[in-house]
């Protein structure tokens, strides 16, 4: 690794820090400014899968269904980077109080991939999940730790 | 994109179709073919993470649960690639008879992040994942079609 990647790579941990800081803060610009406009997001509620088109609304409706700041925690963040082209993983911790008066806790898993864009690194693909349970049941195992 | 990056682009989709041949032929020794050593693997079953350790004894576990030939086909394909690092993302349907009788007809979202390793492009992180219903049910969404 040269001290460019390295620089790099500190670059994408202060964006994905910044962007973990505006989930806190439920903050929709500061989220959405980590992304690239042609980003292909694996969300943790269905569809399969999103573009970017929507981004604004959803992340909006997320944040209302949660009463108070939001815990969003990165954990475990390992990066590869080379000149304009990065992927990194993490677990991600979520919780906090939802509208129900639910207090979930989860943990979660999360794969970026990031493409430096004029000079920016910007997440063009974004990967969260839980795994399930391959028994009878097929719950989401929201209650894993690492 | 460089004749280069076409070339590694076109090697890396060979890898991946090779992979998912090895899948549809319960061929461990060819899924295992394309991971690094080093590789961390986030699986539709728990735990949250897996390292390579464990990475035999958990395929040919899970082989053994289907009877038969497995459905294991990958579409839409993308994939961004440098001259030594690569991702990619597409949607995998997986289908077959379990052992139980069950007939298993899932769509799953798919995460490929690369390294080219002494020449070779391996696989040195894999996110695969289905969504799930936030309800009550907490179910996985093993049913969505794209």
């Amino acid at each position: 690794m040269t001290a460019q990647h390295t620089g790099d790579s500190a670059r994408i941990r202060l964006l994905i820090d910044q962007q973990a800081s505006a989930f806190r803060a439920k903050n929709a610009d500061g989220v959405l400014a980590a992304y690239a406009p042609e980003a292909v997001t694996f969300d943790l509620a269905p569809p399969l899968q999103h573009s970017a088109a929507g981004a604004r609304e959803r992340i909006e409706g997320w944040f209302a269904t949660w009463v108070g700041p939001l815990g969003y925690d990165i954990h475990d963040l390992a990066i590869d980077s080379t000149d304009d082209l990065a992927f990194g993983r993490a677990l991600v911790r979520i919780s906090g109080t939802k509208t129900d008066g639910e207090r979930p806790d989860v943990w979660a898993r999360l794969t970026l991939c990031l493409r430096k864009i004029e000079g920016a690194w910007k997440i063009v693909h974004e990967h969260t999940s839980v795994p399930f349970y391959m028994d009878g049941s097929l719950r989401a195992a929201v209650d894993l730790k690492p």
